[in-house]
């Protein structure tokens, strides 16, 4: 992808300093680097590509859609309104890209040594051709480079697409979404494959306030009203095979907590009537949620969609932003979370099947080697995600490998995925995965765990084939 | 042990690849790879050491009785059935172990990177002199060559007792055992140090459905029926000095929780007495336990046996295999441990006692730094015991003494112990551990925390002195 | 400071073995390693500066008022009345400096390893020319020769002071102290800069025997009896302004748990009046602990004092050696400590402010990357301090910056404090954590992260610019 480093995108960047080990890992990655990106799970609106009209100037491109970006800024007391985040009421932000891009590369610093840093990087190098760390000098011209270069044809979404060598991209989509995208992207005669993921936690959600509507848009999608829990349920399934017809290979459940528990019909559906009521409690909504759990495994067994579940994220945890900017500003915060016990009724009654796969991911960085990876290590059905968030880092991954490995070994991963909204940085992401995996596995052949050629072996597992197995592709 | 090595079994396996680290790592390691062998804490079945028979077949030896193998094996879809593990209503499973073994060796490639791996590779390489990685076309060959050995003089249990240079062998007892077997050991004349090990648990899970029938067996055993909580701690009294007669050193305890409280002899009696009546709540079993944690301690510091209590596993976590194949199956899952407060009590009324040593292990590891190293920096009855289970691993090994040793120091805990049922792995681990143990205190060496010389005093203490110091030895 | 290193002590020292780091550590070290040391949370006693007496003997001066030493002794079996520790009650306790000192002496290996150990070597090697290990041998020797250097005039604490370059010293106080040694200093003309820190833990631990006189306390420092919750807030308001006039530029309170939560006045009003009637509950103190943090918050923006947290230790688990001895003896443990939820209503209220700094410290490091890191890479008001007592080491401040830079960057953490009452061991803990910050940038200069220039500039601002920024100094 680039034939030429400097000293802030150095061809060794994440490799471990000692020559023994660095010398290995190189080896290992040069296997793996030119590999196609599969990307199981991320956010990328798919509009981008359906459209595939240029992208807008870089401040719209980088800042403005990256919570990863704008929470770091704000940390250090800049205001959301004066990095032109837009506002729910409408309240004036700064307009001014450039000031804002301003702003931006005088505080560049604030990046140093973190993944966000380090992917703006290889973006700037590796697509824009930058190869100097942004800052206040150097602001003005690079916007204008950057600028420049998003009207040349090369730089359509599907375009970059091909470039980054992307065999697949799924995206995340609420229940009842019509996948207008995706159906236009199939039509289109384009080649590239775009798929959509089952994502239905608004529908699930029944204390938020939003939950009625949200029932309504799934009532809509399926053209019939929902107003009985066995409906809700009938609706589900619906969707779900909509989904699969549109490609998706995987669900996708974003839960505070990983409890699940059987519900009783009746149960069920005295609770779901409490919430079209608006009458639902928030102990409702956790017993409904760890009840819709076990009923998502079990269509799972039913309709082979991979389960993905996504554990222990205080949403909105500052209610200041979330009312005034709403959700993904940053302000998603991890909690402790628990497995052995909480998955406990899901794994005894749909772990030991065989023909199906849940993917877990988590927060809590404490339940790696605790609790993840020996259930990991017993059950067909659990497999692990890899390191999720605030983890997918070069620390966080090698961590998660030196956690997870004794026990689960390598087989019961899934391989990367980039969870990410900014497409820009799917390459980035995935190169840092893969410097962190051949790293590792360099590491285990100077230790003399494993050879040469085993490393070289798990490093295409690691980077392809667990991942297309993991989610049926 | 070995005079040649190749690359899958390194004479610098384990050790950092770094030359400046690797090369101090060697020669602490030189001072203590080849101490005797003291395994104070273990479950190898004593009746092997008692009749001395030859092992059976390849299969029988490594993969049926070893949970850490075939849950890798199940965790990727081949059930328990196939891999010959025995039901408990005797259904049938295959009984083909050249057929098992070909598929273990099919499917070996999943232990690389986990410490099941590497022990295995040592006890081929060592024991059988199989120099080459187990794998699908060399399974028949290798189960000749090892079927052919185990057949010889020399690979009778006994003399590779010998061999392995074991100084002394605990094993662990229920309350009741008659100790049969480390009595036959005994009176055949055979130099061979066997000792038992205390274990009441079985009779301390009054919620169990097997409590009653255990509580029979220790009536049995002390010739006493036992129909009240005083007789109850008369026959554990008394058992523990016969366990003392036959070479015991300590007691073993394994609860969920750490939690440690006095009841009042009313409570405990009315408790007990529910118990008997078949009435003990979830509830009382949990208060049962706290107070029989004090009891025990109560008694340690009469008789003098160390108390080891290991906290922190979910037992039988997967019922479908719990049913149908019993405890002991690769279901037993970590969950949050807490010792802080759980043994606030205990420590408050026993642990400053200088004639009492106290041993406590952990599956959480957050509790190293957290809560273990400085509860150990503090009560003198309080010791570490070593990394646990999952944790007896590179990786594991590493933070274990990376977490505890800045506040507890090293004297503080108490030498490696290898917990294991399979005979054959003793040397394998404990080569692990003092390979781990030399690499650590080499790296505090190149740091200049400590001199050569003063690295080598503390690995001896580690792998010999320190163990036996807090078993009494 | 020094210029002839040994073995023990090492210029390299606490760097990492390989060259690659090494040589760029070095060189990293080498810009922040004669800047000035600010101190901005400690307990060093401000009487030692006040009077600038002569310290008394070695033992005095290093071992009896230094928990983190006799608790390791302790933990071996030696009674802290043969430690000379002071006891409650005034029974004897060991008088004979010379005896103790020997005593220590034959136990110094317990410290390898550990920070005590290398703070002392630090100490004994650059106060005091000792450049052996302190062992049974050289005990006297040493012990004379430090005895003959307390004499000299350059080892009067002033003296010290300047030679240790100490830029600023904060000590911490309590709400009612009317800091005579702070004014004695300030009279006295030495330029030494020595400010108090507001510490009102006392007076807020409503549940405590000695809470009453701690109000009577506070009620004479204001001239006036505090009978109401106002008149508590107003005397607190009052006492701020006072420390503040006497220099302090922070608050600090010590809490076991986190949470906060606004009470209404009357609720408020309620509990305070039951304390005083002695009357208050476990949940009393901590509802009012969680509204005197929203209270001193809210304080903190009116008079801009910094506010630091120091949550999660369990004090005095030892009620033995408590009520024998006293507090801080060496029993206060860390417990799981919860901030995601706790400090919720806390950084909802002044979390936006961008002119309030809170700092919060734990002991519990699974809250690093889990929540700390997340939290503080948000909320502008929240910084981290740095690793804290037990984690102030090696491999703790390496674990903490691994933890927390991803996440939250090198600029929401507020730069090193010692946090110690060991005079002796300021410059010991400063320099040990400017090379692990050195030690740790090298590490991303080798793996390309960042360059050698951005590590210096990252330096200076952990070592110097950050702390006097987050303390308003």
């Amino acid at each position: 992808m680039v034939d030429d480093y400097n000293e802030i995108f150095h061809s060794d960047r994440f490799f471990d300093p000692s020559e023994e080990i660095k010398s290995i890992a190189r080896e290992i990655y040069n296997v793996i680097k030119d590999l196609p990106i599969v990307s199981p799970h991320g956010h990328v609106d798919p509009k981008i590509l359906a459209y595939n009209e240029p992208f807008p100037d870089p401040t719209e491109l980088f800042l403005i859609p990256d919570h990863y970006i704008f929470r770091m800024l704000y940390s250090q007391g800049i205001k959301l309104e004066e990095l032109g985040i837009p506002t729910i009421d409408g309240t004036e932000v700064e307009t001014d890209h450039r000031k804002i891009w301003k702003k931006f590369a005088e505080n560049f610093y604030l990046f140093l040594g973190t993944p966000t840093g380090a992917w703006l990087t290889h973006e700037l190098f590796t697509v824009f051709d930058i190869r100097e760390r942004l800052n206040a000098d150097n602001a003005e011209a690079i916007y204008d480079a950057i600028e420049k270069r998003l009207r040349e044809p090369d730089f359509l979404p599907r375009k970059l697409f091909a470039k980054f060598n992307i065999e697949v991209l799924s995206t995340t989509d609420s229940a009842s979404d019509e996948l207008k995208y995706h159906r236009i992207i199939k039509e289109s005669g384009w080649k590239g494959k775009v798929i959509p993921t089952f994502r239905p936690d608004a529908v699930v959600s029944i204390d938020k306030p939003n939950w009625k509507s949200e029932i309504d848009k799934l009532s809509e999608s399926v053209g019939e009203t929902i107003d009985s829990f066995p409906k809700f349920i009938k609706a589900l399934e619906e969707r779900r095979a909509y989904f699969k017809s549109m490609g998706a290979v995987a669900t996708d459940h974003g839960v505070r907590s990983a409890y699940t528990h059987s519900l009783s019909n009746t149960e069920a559906e005295t609770i779901f009537e409490r919430a079209l009521k608006g009458k639902a409690t928030e102990s409702d909504a956790k017993l409904f949620t760890a009840h819709m759990l076990m009923e998502f495994a079990r269509m799972s067994t039913e309709d082979g969609l991979t389960m993905q579940i996504h554990a222990g994220a205080y949403r909105n945890h500052n209610e200041f932003i979330y009312k005034r900017f709403g959700a993904d500003k940053g302000a998603d915060i991890p909690e402790q979370t628990e497995f052995t016990n909480n998955l406990k009724e899901l794994l005894n009654e749909y772990g030991n099947n065989r023909n199906l796969t849940i993917i877990v991911f988590t927060l809590d960085e404490t339940t790696y080697s605790r609790e993840l990876a020996p259930l990991a290590g017993h059950y067909p059905a659990l497999k692990l995600g890899p390191a999720w968030w605030f983890h997918d880092s070069i620390e966080g991954i090698t961590r998660y490998r030196e956690r997870v490995t004794e026990t689960a070994g390598f087989f019961n991963t899934v391989g990367f995925n980039d969870d990410t909204r900014a497409f820009l940085s799917i390459p980035a992401r995935h190169d840092l995965s893969r410097r962190l995996d051949a790293n590792f596995l360099a590491k285990l052949v100077t230790r003399r765990q494993i050879t040469l050629d085993e490393a070289k072996f798990i490093a295409l597992q690691l980077t392809y084939d667990l991942v297309k197995k993991a989610y049926g592709l």
